[in-house]
């Protein structure tokens, strides 16, 4: 049950990320994460704390909860490629 | 930035469970997490995963988003007290 959140989590992080074209590295150096790490989570491979969601979803310009339901549009203003 | 979100999560699972009229332990027991671990996340002391947010939101009988936004309306059929 929780396998299939961490994945979804997983995929929907790489879906919002490559809809910006973003490249991991980029996607790290915004949310300022580690660049493995941000691929451990986008693989499904690590349990993200609300506070890396947060992360992430600021750096994507998304809201935390939408990151966690679904993708959302492309950033508007803020973090452009 | 974080310590707000930690803390704004705790006080709304604390509001959640109140508003259903359960102690710590009810809801420890419903999510299946340590009682005095749910009263270490609503005291904003821990950082929950994304998993643990299921659990509770799951056990509060609410979308997972919602537990992160804000607390929704009390369980409809589900858990009851």
């Amino acid at each position: 049950m929780h396998r299939k959140l961490i994945e979804s989590f997983g995929i929907r992080v790489r879906q919002c990320r490559e809809k910006r074209g973003w490249s991991q590295e980029r996607l790290a150096e915004y949310s300022g994460l580690d660049r493995s790490y941000v691929g451990e989570i986008e693989r499904g491979r690590v349990i993200a704390s609300i506070v890396t969601v947060q992360k992430l979803a600021q750096a994507l310009n998304i809201d935390l909860a939408d990151l966690l339901t679904n993708c959302g549009p492309p950033s508007g203003p803020g973090r452009s490629n």
